[in-house]
């Protein structure tokens, strides 16, 4: 089996169209969770797999399932990714894997037609709703709730900052419907969102793990004051808290990095309230997160933040209220998934190498299910969550051949069996 | 010319009255300037004075004149504050003032019919545009066109954050006109969000000064990234030099407070893009200002607050865009008229004191262009530009005998002459 250079222009004619739903002026897409681009996106992708004689079909929280039946009655393999982007994000983050997931069933399914052979599996390509978690929080929504780690009821009364609950904004762009599957294993190819590939000169990451991370969600409450008339003595000012919070988060980063173990912190979201010229904020929402490659140096750095929270709780007057927490301890991914993709990335002679994932992913929840493999393809300068996010056509095309190869021997039961 | 239990009362009614216009649920207003609040409590405002047979008009830039005609023909003697507010702000600061003008008026009026007397000039109370400058930039907005300092055509095209004008928000509210005056002297009286004549024991503040005010509007400029796959090495993280100089403003207010002068800096707005949870900010507009009662104290912390930015941009790999800024000098206010306000605190019995303002007002565009005297009343606890801030009846009430009184002086001819 190998590719013809219709298969290969045919996936990048497919992945130029799909690039102009939600495209912003600086060659990114905004096509944030089930806004009106994220429906003309999903109905895009329909259309293009029901053209090619696939079935869609939608669950309760807006996961969407192309059926690819080969056998009938055969159990699912399923291959991931989410159509939804950051605000004035990248093409390539999600939407690649989805419709190189689609074009590894094509291609397959000619495959099979052609040379033969009983697949034990069919395919199932899954568009996860809501994995960036911009809109709505918290990132990778449908698959949390497709794996049992977050209630439906939950999920659907989640609102967005304008109060449009989950279940509102998906039955406005009518996808969501009432489908359920079990699958047995799980196969996701994205782009890697750091430069490591890049720097080695690889074409593919197989990725043995993930890294912990801990999130957490602050509100740092001040008094509302005058700033021009109110001394400094007198002032309870959230805006200075969260601020010596977010430079302390850097400062621990700095300061827990060795050369064995990174840490990285961040802060991604900081609302200010009331956020007027001259009115001491008397309140700050802000998302922290800390994230390491190893549990002790994480655990460290996370009880350093929350020190550092108390001092500086002391020092600018103020008063931290911790609110939701998500914590993702570092776990490995299928260690005989791992072995088949660098099986199949030697046969098609890719050089490649293992990654752990910074990023969380739909694999992240997946992997605690059933056998999952990840695999990443580079991403220029490592540049992600951003318009200039770029993967050539070369590494794209390299990564569906080797999505390709690997969903065939998934579906052949080279990793688990019926 | 003594105060009647009567005219107390009815001054207390009016003032409940106001306060249900843009009323909140913490007993504070949210009356931004233009808003569907701020029409409701200048049409109501425009009712009561019309009520006492005085007659509204308003100027270009929505500033609203009340016409209080003692001698047909006579200059007029203004009386001024604002019945804009802060979002979440108190009912007491500026609104207060407007209608202590409207009551003087109204006293004095009677006085006259009662007493005789032969006044020199007419008296206007002006209801000055948008002093906030929370919703439309800068603040002070209408005095500052009065004055010559803002051209009118800038501020009519000047847009909120929902990209309205101004010129289509007064017209919304429909509180514009073409209206003109000269005015001979300008009179204000103000809560005095301070907590110094609280402390002291006193009843009124004669405002001898201004402190000096510099004001920057900030562009942090980084680099959007994706937060957990973003190595801290390859951040421009424009939130952590937005925070770090949030940071450093409180710092230096620290360094370069003594025993002799007070130095205030502050952060007042601050807004994140694109503020999604995993997204290394790509920009931060934030505004900061440095306020100290000595002109070479102020020279000195702001020097050092543009050394701590060139020091930021280095640390954090960040740019700082300089925006717009607005610098006042520390400004006497006139002498006679301080004088004038002496005497006829001393005549009523109110324990008196002089003091600076560290807030703007409209009287510090006015005292540039006539003889301006500026009154402060206590304010509880210094609190301001909050919803529980807090006069007491007393204190507004005799405020309010102070400023009749010297109103009375002013269109007497006692600080100017026709």
């Amino acid at each position: 089996m190998s590719t013809s250079t219709e298969q290969q222009q045919a996936f990048l004619a497919d992945f130029r169209s799909m690039s102009s739903f939600g495209a912003t002026a600086g060659s990114g897409v905004d096509r944030q969770a089930a806004t009106a681009a994220d429906g003309q996106t999903r109905n895009w992708f329909r259309g293009l797999v029901e053209g090619h004689g696939f079935e869609v079909r939608y669950d309760q929280v807006g996961n969407q399932f192309t059926l690819v039946e080969f056998v009938p009655g055969a159990p699912y393999i399923a291959i991931g990714s989410h159509l939804d982007s950051q605000p004035l994000g990248g093409r390539f983050d999600g939407a690649y894997g989805v419709l190189a997931g689609a074009h590894a069933a094509m291609r397959l399914r000619e495959a099979f037609a052609l040379e033969g052979g009983i697949p034990l599996y069919n395919i199932v390509i899954i568009n996860w709703f809501n994995e960036e978690g911009c809109r709505f929080k918290p990132s990778m929504m449908g698959s949390s709730v497709f794996t049992g780690k977050l209630p439906a009821e939950q999920v659907l009364a989640t609102t967005d900052s304008q109060g449009v609950t989950v279940l509102e904004a998906l039955e406005s762009i009518g996808t969501i419907g009432n489908f359920n599957l079990e699958v047995a294993a799980y196969l996701e190819i994205h782009i890697e969102q750091g430069r490591s590939l890049e720097d080695d000169g690889l074409s593919i990451g197989l990725v043995e793990s993930t890294w912990g991370a801990n999130k957490y969600e602050f509100v740092v409450h001040g008094e509302q004051a005058h700033t021009g008339a109110t001394e400094i003595a007198d002032r309870s000012d959230a805006l200075l808290g969260a601020s010596a919070l977010v430079v302390a988060a850097r400062e621990i980063a700095n300061q827990f990095t060795t050369d064995e173990h990174m840490v990285i912190t961040s802060c991604g979201e900081f609302t200010v309230f009331p956020n007027s010229p001259v009115v001491v904020a008397s309140r700050v929402n802000l998302l922290v997160d800390v994230r390491s490659t190893d549990p002790t140096v994480l655990a460290a750095a996370d009880a350093e933040l929350h020190r550092r929270v108390t001092d500086i709780e002391q020092w600018a007057t103020v008063r931290f209220e911790r609110g939701a927490e998500h914590i993702w301890a570092a776990k490995e991914y299928d260690a005989a998934g791992l072995l088949l993709a660098a099986a199949s990335a030697e046969k098609l002679g890719l050089p490649y190498g293992t990654v752990r994932t910074r990023a969380g992913h739909d694999s992240t929840n997946m992997k605690d299910i059933v056998p999952t493999i990840m695999l990443f393809v580079p991403s220029a300068d490592g540049i992600s969550h951003n318009e200039r996010e770029f993967t050539s056509d070369a590494d794209m095309l390299a990564g569906v051949d080797l999505l390709t190869d690997l969903a065939r021997r998934l579906v052949m039961g080279e990793l688990v069996h019926p």
